[in-house]
C-alpha cells in the first residue's frame, strides 16, 4: 500500500481523490486544503480520511510515501519541492511549474532523492490519444507533415495567467507525447488582450521543428462556440480528432499527397488522392483512473513515467518561450538558446 | 448597352460569362482564350459571341467599354494595362496584381482615364457577408475583439503561389469589406512547405490592429477534412459563419463579456453571459450576379465601386508583407514603412 | 421535514436518492434494496441513512410520508399499493404501472387515502421541454399540425418488456405534457422482433388526434447510431428538438405555410416561407433536481402535480394500446372504446 | 446511334437531355414539350435539335427508336403506350404509371412488340446506393433485420399526389433494388392532410417482410429541416446513408447482435457489441449520365435492365396499396391477395 496525501480539494482535486480512494494498493491518508469548506465537502464524502488545513501534516507524515499537489500553478514549486526534500514522490497537476528554472530544481531533487515526479497530463491516457500515438508509432500516418490544435470556447478568465497557458497545456503535453518528447527548434506566440486587460485572451502559437513539421495552437477564452479539433497530418495517411464529439472521436483518412518529380521540373508535380476514413473504436475507460492505476505501476517497479519531470519541463519551456515571444512581437525564439532566430 | 470583352474562359471564366451573358444592359461582343479548346467551348455555349485567341481584338475593338480579365494573376497586370490605356473599364480576378507596385500603376492609369475598376471580390456579394457586414456597421455586434478564419482543404497545389496567395485573398477581402477599409498596423506570416517544394502548404497568417483587435487566418492545402469557418467577436455578440452549412450558415450569439472594475483591483474582473443565437434568413441570390449587377450600375452612374482598385491593392499588399514576413521567421511587419515594428 | 424512504438502489435510484438527500425538506430515512450488493454501494454513500433489504421498513415505518420507488415496472403495483393503503404519497418511476387496470386502482387508494400520486416524467423538468410547451402555450407555434419523435440507438434488450414500452414512455409523456393532457383519438403501432424473441426491438407508433394532428414514434433498439430527435410543427412555427446536442438543443424556425384559397379551386394553394431560425437559451438545471423540489412542494401545498397517477396512466393507456395493437398487425384502435376504428 | 426523342422539359428534363446530347451513341432528334416558353429554352441550349408542341413528331418519326418521357405521372400511360405501340423503347420517369393496371398493360405492349422499359430510378446509380447494395449482395451486412428511411423537408405540395407518391418513390426503388426485387408481405399506411386539403402532407408507410425484416419510409412535406436519411440493419454489420453530408454519405458500423440461446431459457440472451465504423470512398460520377450510359447498353446488347418495367411496377404497386390502407385506417393489406392480412 502506497501512504498518499492530497493538497488541494477545488476543481480537479475531487477528481483525483475519487480515483486514488478507488485504487486497491493506495491507502489515502490525509487530504489538505487551506479553504475549511472544501474541506468540509471532502470530509463528508471521506469520513475515513484525514482532513487539516496544514500541508505540513503530509510532508510531515513518515508513512506517506506519494503527495498529489491539485493547486494552482504558482504554489507548485514551493509544494513539491517540501514533498520531493521529504523523499516524498510526487503526482502534480499540470502546466508543472511557472517556469522552467523551478522545474529544474525539482527534477535534480527528486534525482537526487530517488523520487518519482509524475505530471498530471491526463489527456495521455485517453483512448483518443493513445489511438493517435499508435498510429504515429506504427507508421500509418507516415512522415508527419504538421499538427494544427484549435481549443476555443467562452472561458473563464484567469487572473495571473494568459490564455496559452491557461489551455494550451492539455495540447501541448498530447503534442509532445505523441511525438516522443521531440523539441521543436523555435517558439512564436501571437495574443490580444481585451477589456483593459494585459493578459491575452486570444492567442495562437506557432512551433517549428526540423524538416518543415509545424505545429500550431489556436487558443480563446472569447469563442460563442466551443471547439477541440485537432488535424494531424502525414504523407500516407491524416486524421481528425474531434474531442466534443460523444462517438467518432478519431477520423483517419486514408487520403495522401502524391509526388511526381519529373526531371527538369523546378518543383515536384504534386496531387492527392482521397480513399476510405475509418473511426476506430476508442478505450472509453477513464483517463484518470488509468494514469493513477500507471502512478502506482511507476512507483512499484520503479518505472520512469513517461510524464515524468522531463516532460513537464518541456511543457512549461515552450509556455515560457511562448510568453517571451509575445512581448517581443512575436519574435521567433530559437528553443536551445532562447534567442531570435 | 456596355461592349465587354473577356479574356479568359479556364475555370472561373465561364460563369462570369454566363452572368454576363443574361445581363440585359450587356452587350457580350468577343471571348478571348489561348486554348484553343476553352474556345470551342465557348463559342459552343454562346453562338452569337465573337471567340478569339487574341487579346487585341478586345482592346483594339471600339465598341467595348468593360474588359473583364479572368485569367491567372500572373498575367492580371500586363492585360489590365492595355485595357486602361485604351480607356477601357476593367472587372477583374483576385488578386488584384502579383505586387504592389503593380496595383499602384494601374490605379494611376484608370485615374488618369476615368476607367473604372472592380476586382472580383465576389463573397462581398453573398447573403452572409452582407449580413456579417450589416451587424458590424449597426453596432449589433459592438467593438470588435478578433477575426479569426480557417480556409482548409485538400487542396490543388498551385506551382507559382504558396496556400496564402491561394487561398487567402478570399478572407482577407472579406475583413477587408467588413471593417470598411480599415487597414492593419502589422502583419506576420508562418508557414511550411513539403514534397521538396519552396513554397508553403500550410500557413498562418496574423494581422494586428489598432485597439487590441486581431486577425489571424489559417489556410492549409493539406487538410484532410474541408473546413470553412470564421469566428468574428465583438463586446456585445460574436457570431460564426460556417459557409459550408446549407442552411444557418450565420449563427449569432447575444453572448458578451461583463467587465467589472473593482476600485483598487489591478485588472478587471471579467465575466461572461450566454444568450439566444439566432440564425437569420440570408440572401441566397447567387453572389456574381449581384456583383455584375453592381458592375453595371457602376459604370452606368460613374460611382466608386466597394470592391476598386484601392480595395484589390490593400488585399495584395497584406499578401505581399506575408512573403516577406514568412522568409524573414514571421518577423512582424509594419503595415506602413514595410519594416520590423 | 417530509421522513421518506427509497425503494429500489438499481440504475436510477441513486439519482433520486442524490437527489432526496441534498433537498433541505426531505428527511430521507431508509433505503431498500433486494441486492445485498447495491445496499453495501447504498450504505457507503449515505452512512447516515438506515439500509434494509425489507420493504416492509419503509410501509411500517410512521415517520414516513413519502415513498419513492425506482424499481422495474412489474413490482410497481404491489410496493404503489401497499405504500398508499399506508397512506403514502408516492413518487413512482415511470411506466406508472404495467396495465390501465392496476393504474386505475392506485389511482383510487390514493384518492381514498388523500395521498399524493407523481409519476417520475423526468424530461418535463428539463429546460428543453419547459420552452417546448411554452412555445405551444402561448400561441408561438400556432395550431400543432404533428409530432415526429426518433429515439434510437443500441439499446440492453429488456426481457420483460419490448422497446416501445421501455423507450416511448418518455416521448408519450412529453407530448402529452406539451398537449396538456389531451389524449389521441387512435392508436397504431407496428414492429418487429428479431433473434428469436418474442418482443419487439423495432417498433413505430402512431396516434392519431382531432384536427388532423398526427403524432408518430420511431423506437429501436438495433440502431448503429444514437438520436433522440423530435419535429413539433404548428402552422405559424416550427421547431427541432435535438437533445444529443450540448448546445442548441431547441431550434425554433420562423417557417410557415401560406394558404391561398381561390374561389372554385378544388383545392387551396398551399406555400411555404422561411425564415429565421432561434435556438433560445435553455434552463441548465439538472432536471431530477426540479422534479424533487416540486415533489415536495406538491406535498408541502397539497397541490395535484402536472405528473399525477392520471398523466402516468395516460401514458400506460397508449402502451397498452400500442400492444394490442401490434398483436393485431398495427390494427388502428379506438383510444376511449379500445374497439377498431 | 440510337434515334433519340424526349418528350416534358420542365423540371427534371433538362437534366436527361444534357446527358442524352453528351453521349455518343445518342442522336438526339426531336424535344417536345407543350409550353412553348419551355421549348424556346430547349431550342437556345440545343440549337441542333429539332423542337415541337406535338409529341407525334416523336411517335411517327421512324429515326426515332427510344423516347424519354419525362412529364407529370398522370401523362405517362398515355404517351408510353403511343410510343410502344410504335414499336419504341422507351426511358420514363419515376414513378413508371399512376396504377397498378396501366403497368401492367403498358409491359404487355412492350413484351409484344420486343421494346425496352427503363424507369428512371436514378438513385440505383448513385455511389452511395451502389456501394450499399454490394453490401448487401456480399453478406457483409449478414441478415437483413429492418430498413428505416426519412426524407422530409419544406415541400412543394404537389396537387394530384400525395406526399408518398411525391417523396417515397426514390426509397421504395432504392429499397427493392437492394433486396433484388423482394416483394413485401403486407403494406400499411398512416398520414394527415392539413390547411383543408384532402392529400397527405405527412405520412408513414410500414411494410412486412419474410423473416420479420420490416421497412419504414417516413416522408414529410412540412418539416423545417431537411433530412435525407436511412438506417439498414444486418445481424453483422448496420449502416446510416446520409446523402445530405457532403462527404461521408455511408458509414457502416462493426456493430452487431450476439445472441446467447441458453437451455432452458424462455427467452435468448441479447447483447451488443460496437467496433470501428468506415466511411468508403463513393464513386462521384453523376448517376444520371451512368444510367444513360446502362440505358445504351441495354438496347444495344438487348438486356434486361435491373429497372426494368417490373421493377417500376414494384414500386407503383406499393404505392397503390398505401393509397388504399390510408383510406382504411392504415389497414395492414396482403401484398398478393390486396386483402386484409
Amino acid at each position: 500500500m502506497i501512504g498518499t496525501g492530497v493538497i488541494g480539494y477545488g476543481y480537479w482535486g475531487p477528481n483525483v481523490v475519487r480515483n486514488l480512494n478507488a485504487h486497491p494498493e493506495i491507502d489515502l491518508a490525509v487530504i489538505v486544503d487551506k479553504d475549511p469548506g472544501r474541506l468540509h465537502l471532502a470530509g463528508q464524502s471521506y469520513p475515513h480520511v484525514r482532513v487539516s488545513e496544514n500541508a505540513d501534516e503530509v510532508f510531515n507524515n513518515g508513512d506517506i510515501d506519494l503527495v498529489c499537489i491539485t493547486t494552482p500553478v504558482f504554489s507548485h514549486f514551493g509544494l513539491a519541492k517540501q514533498a520531493l526534500e521529504k523523499g516524498k514522490h510526487i503526482f502534480i497537476e499540470k502546466p508543472f511549474t511557472s517556469t522552467v528554472e523551478e522545474a529544474e530544481i525539482l527534477i535534480g531533487i527528486a534525482h537526487k532523492n530517488q523520487c518519482l515526479i509524475m505530471v498530471d497530463h491526463t489527456f495521455l491516457f485517453t483512448g483518443a490519444v493513445r489511438k493517435i500515438k499508435s498510429l504515429v508509432d506504427d507508421g500509418t500516418l507516415g512522415e508527419l507533415l504538421y499538427y494544427d490544435s484549435v481549443r476555443v470556447n467562452l472561458g473563464l478568465f484567469q487572473h495571473d495567467v494568459n490564455v496559452i497557458w491557461d489551455l494550451a497545456p492539455h495540447d501541448i503535453s498530447i503534442m509532445d507525447y505523441i511525438l516522443n518528447g521531440k523539441s521543436p527548434c523555435a517558439v512564436s506566440a501571437f495574443g490580444a488582450g481585451h477589456f483593459g486587460r494585459h493578459l491575452q485572451d486570444v492567442a495562437y502559437l506557432t512551433l517549428q521543428f526540423d524538416n518543415n513539421f509545424i505545429a500550431h495552437f489556436n487558443v480563446n477564452w472569447l469563442s460563442p462556440v466551443k471547439v477541440r479539433r485537432t488535424l494531424l497530418a502525414g504523407d500516407r495517411k491524416m486524421l481528425v480528432w474531434d474531442d466534443l464529439k460523444a462517438d467518432e472521436k478519431v477520423k483517419i483518412y486514408d487520403t495522401g499527397v502524391q509526388v511526381q518529380t519529373k526531371e527538369g521540373a523546378y518543383e515536384a508535380m504534386v496531387d492527392y488522392r482521397i480513399g476510405d476514413m475509418l473511426a476506430p473504436v476508442l478505450d472509453r475507460t477513464e483517463a484518470l483512473k488509468k494514469e493513477i492505476g500507471y502512478l502506482v505501476q511507476c512507483i512499484r517497479d520503479k518505472e520512469t513515467p513517461v510524464n515524468d519531470g522531463r516532460a513537464g519541463l518541456r511543457v512549461v519551456q515552450i509556455l515560457e518561450l511562448s510568453n517571451r515571444s509575445i512581448q517581443q512581437n512575436g519574435m521567433l525564439i530559437d528553443f536551445e538558446t532562447g534567442g531570435k532566430v
